[in-house]
């Protein structure tokens, strides 16, 4: 028997499970349809990110295999999208252009099937959420190669709008030059934080060079571009920019880095099960204020995941505190603690809860 | 009865339904791997272009609605993925950095379960997919901005690697400047093929403005950022290469300007049923022929979808020429055709047939 014998009636048993998989897609669109119609007597939001998180869970926990459950999750993702596009395709600005990081952490939050936005400048993305020309904003908030993206922290100060969803991106380092060799490197210069994260390869690659840490990644790409006994550490999108040739690429010493991205609008997420809370706040600058700010969170058995403190640039306190939590805000214990926190801090806002990405 | 209530009912039948679709799925995978194994007993590929294009084909022409059939295509790119991934995890080498179209276009062609290995330059791609160090690679063969990419024509010349899948993707043009306004702006620049495809908008909007065709966009946006007195058609990634701002996004005529790849690999594709092949050709220069040449596409009714000529950097031919006709090279008029454009020709290359990107 050949092979193509032996396949065809492996061919024929998928294209039967196939044919049975187009009718289920096309009965669950009628019945995404339906609730569309319900929806829209009430004007109730077409995205429900609590909702699509609940699915992504449920079949990655229920999956027998032998697909893999991350997979599974990613043609249900766009199974959802697609469904969704019938109730109503959702336009999501980002942090353009088209073709980067940020169109990819679109798609990861929204499946494939929506009309993406890109725009000039994070600003911009706030702006078209805001004035309702997009029905959501996707923004980075902290990369692991220039830690926090301070603009973004800074609008969401000030927004109206609300924190739906938390998309994370894997990000990988290179060691770039002008030329694409070492040879005559007398610096290799990054963010602390990058230089950080490579500091076993580089310990074991390139003991004898020396380490400076520099405003950003891409400052020591356009300084690697400038001088050639410099090398950079920073993405190779960086080294695109200011054309510097690869070293030698990867060499973070976690090849799990992520970029964050923020999902910003007027959608009040309900809880999914799983979640977390962004809150920021602020303290007259005294000692063992912040301590005593954060101690209801302890009090209460709520975790906090993120804690990151910014000089203010205006209004009256000197510090913001960006914090995360683990669960959401009309789970009891979080809001108890945040309603003791709310009578301790000179500024309260919640940015949102919604579902802890996957 | 609120809405809650109406809803519960029917995310119930979705719910249930989600159920079904999961063990298709993993019951299309199992069959998947079955197919593995048999393949395995020959050292069959995993990666079936030809049968990959059926069943997206297939499943767009019998779809009944109310799903789209291009998000149907896409649910079912991923499921071929996800079970392509259970046979083997195919490498696909392309031209870097991760997060640009380059990776979207490989996402296209095989879905999100593969390893991607982003590479320096086109010839890097090209080296690693000869070296078996990755499975398959994809390559920008044409853009609607910059024409041909001169160094992949000249890498395909020479490679023995074929040309098994071809992807394009919709981009766009935006008109920019140092400061994002067109004041004190004196000329617009870009190549002459996007001042051609953005002609009635410049016509419509800028009527007064000098265009001025140079080389290439990213060329056009390198002088924008050194001259006030310059506007730059050209891609939002150039334009953030050198720092332009937007004056207006989207400026080409037809929206749906789009970027094509070559993905090259070792595979010889069999007919999908809507096929192309690529050839280059070569004939000493004179009068007549070109003409003489292409006599047998028409004798056997064969169309010609793409006709380029390049001037030979090497050896013995002064041009040389890129054809794509439609159908298979193993289609019998198609290949009656092909044996007589061999015969005369001086240079005759088959690059390889492929199914018609969808």
């Amino acid at each position: 028997m050949t092979m193509d014998d032996k396949l065809k009636p492996l061919r024929q048993q998928i294209d039967a499970i196939d044919t049975q998989i187009l009718a289920l897609l096309n009965q669950r669109a009628r019945v995404a349809q339906e609730v569309g119609h319900v929806k829209a007597e009430t004007n109730a939001p077409v995205f429900r990110p609590e909702r699509e998180a609940q699915v992504l869970r449920s079949v990655a926990e229920r999956n027998p295999g032998p697909m893999l459950s991350p997979d599974v999750q990613t043609v249900f993702r766009e199974i959802m999208s697609a469904c969704r596009a019938l109730e109503k395709r959702v336009t999501v600005a980002y942090l353009g252009p088209a073709g980067t990081f940020s169109e990819q952490a679109v798609y990861q939050q929204f499946g494939q099937a929506v009309d993406g936005m890109p725009c000039a400048s994070i600003d911009e993305v706030f702006r078209a959420t805001e004035a309702g020309t997009a029905d959501f904003g996707v923004v980075p908030i902290e990369n692991s190669s220039e830690g926090v993206i301070n603009r973004t922290l800074d609008l969401l100060l000030q927004t109206t709008m609300i924190i739906s969803g938390e998309v994370s991106l894997a990000v990988n380092h290179s060691l770039m030059t002008r030329v694409g060799s070492m040879d005559g490197v007398r610096v290799i210069c990054a963010h602390s934080q990058a230089l950080a994260q490579c500091q076993l390869w580089l310990n074991q690659n390139h003991p004898g060079i020396e380490r400076r840490a520099v405003a950003s990644n891409a400052e020591a790409a356009r300084m690697a571009s400038e001088d050639p006994t410099v090398a950079a550490i920073a993405s190779e999108i960086a080294g695109q920019k200011y054309n510097l040739q690869i070293v030698k690429a990867h060499v973070q010493d976690d090849p799990h880095n992520r970029t964050r991205f923020a999902v910003i609008g007027r959608l009040v997420t309900a809880a999914s099960g799983k979640d977390q809370t962004s809150l920021v706040l602020s303290v007259p600058n005294k000692a063992g204020a912040v301590h005593n700010l954060l101690a209801p969170l302890a009090k209460h058995g709520v975790s906090m995941t993120r804690f990151e403190s910014r000089p203010a640039r205006m209004g009256k306190w000197e510090y913001y505190f960006y914090v995360d939590v683990e669960g959401h805000q009309m789970d009891s214990k979080v809001a108890d603690a945040l309603a003791e926190l709310k009578d301790n801090a000179a500024f309260f806002k919640v940015l949102g809860s919604y579902p802890s990405s996957l």
